[in-house]
C-alpha cells in the first residue's frame, strides 16, 4: 500500500456536506463528479497527499444509501493506492482476505478500483485503487 | 489543515488485529503505545504520510468500549495534523462547530489533541493534532 488515497464518507446532502468540510478543512471542493454505476454523486477535498471523498446517493437502493440507512452517516472506506492492483488482489486473497470483486472496476476520479469485505478487516471496508494512466 | 495524520480503527483483541493490519498494509507495526488516561492500547503503521492506529479498550467504561458495544469495531476518528492547535480550535468554534475539549490534552505519540463533536461534521468524529516539540 503506498498512501491513503482517500477516506469516503457518506452524507445525505451533498451541497450542505461540501459547504461543512470547506469550513472545517479550510479548502475549498476542487472536484465533483458523478458515478453512475455506484449510484453516488461525489465531492473531493485534497489534504496533504491524501483526499476526502463525500459520498451521497442517487437511488434508494445504492450501497450508500443502504449504509446511512443502517448506521448514519459517517466514514464508509479507506482507500488505499496500490502500484499494481491486480497482484496486491492476488497477494491478499492468498493470505485470506476477502476479494469483492474478481476483476478491478472503473471508478471515480480516474481509478482502478476493488473492495475488500470488512469482515477481515475489524469492520472496515477497505478499497484499493491504482491510477489509470492516460498513455 | 495539513494532512491526516492518522486514522484511529476500534478494535476488539489488539494482537490479532494488528497480525491482520501487517498482513493488508504489508508493513510492521512500528510502535506500541498504551494511554492510560484513555483506557486504551496503541499500535501504528505508517502509510505514506499518514499513520493508521489500532485502538483496543483496557477497560470496560473507556470511549472505545462504548463505541464497540454501539457499533461493533470499525473506523473510529480521523486524526488531522494541524500547525497551531489552539488557532483551529479558535477558528473551528467560531464557525459553529462543537470543540469537545476546552484546552488541549496530551494524547498517543507525542501530541496535543482535541476533538470535534460528530454532530457538526456528518457523523465523523474529528481530532485535531499538533505535533509537541521537545526542544
Amino acid at each position: 500500500m503506498l498512501k491513503i488515497e482517500h477516506l469516503g464518507i457518506a452524507v445525505k446532502n451533498l451541497d450542505e456536506a461540501i459547504s461543512t468540510y470547506e469550513q472545517l478543512l479550510n479548502t475549498p471542493c476542487y472536484k465533483t463528479e458523478a458515478v453512475e454505476s455506484e449510484g453516488v454523486n461525489t465531492a473531493f477535498f485534497q489534504t496533504g497527499e491524501s483526499k476526502i471523498e463525500l459520498l451521497e446517493s442517487t437511488r434508494p437502493e445504492s450501497p450508500i444509501s443502504k449504509f446511512i440507512e443502517k448506521k448514519g452517516e459517517g466514514i464508509h472506506h479507506i482507500a488505499f493506492e496500490v502500484e499494481n492492483i491486480q497482484a496486491e488482489m492476488k497477494r491478499l486473497a492468498a493470505l485470506g482476505f476477502t476479494i469483492l470483486n474478481e476483476h478491478p472496476k472503473k471508478g471515480a476520479d480516474n481509478k482502478l478500483i476493488c473492495f475488500l469485505h470488512p469482515k477481515n478487516t475489524n469492520g472496515v471496508l477497505i478499497e484499493l485503487c491504482q491510477e489509470l494512466t492516460t498513455s
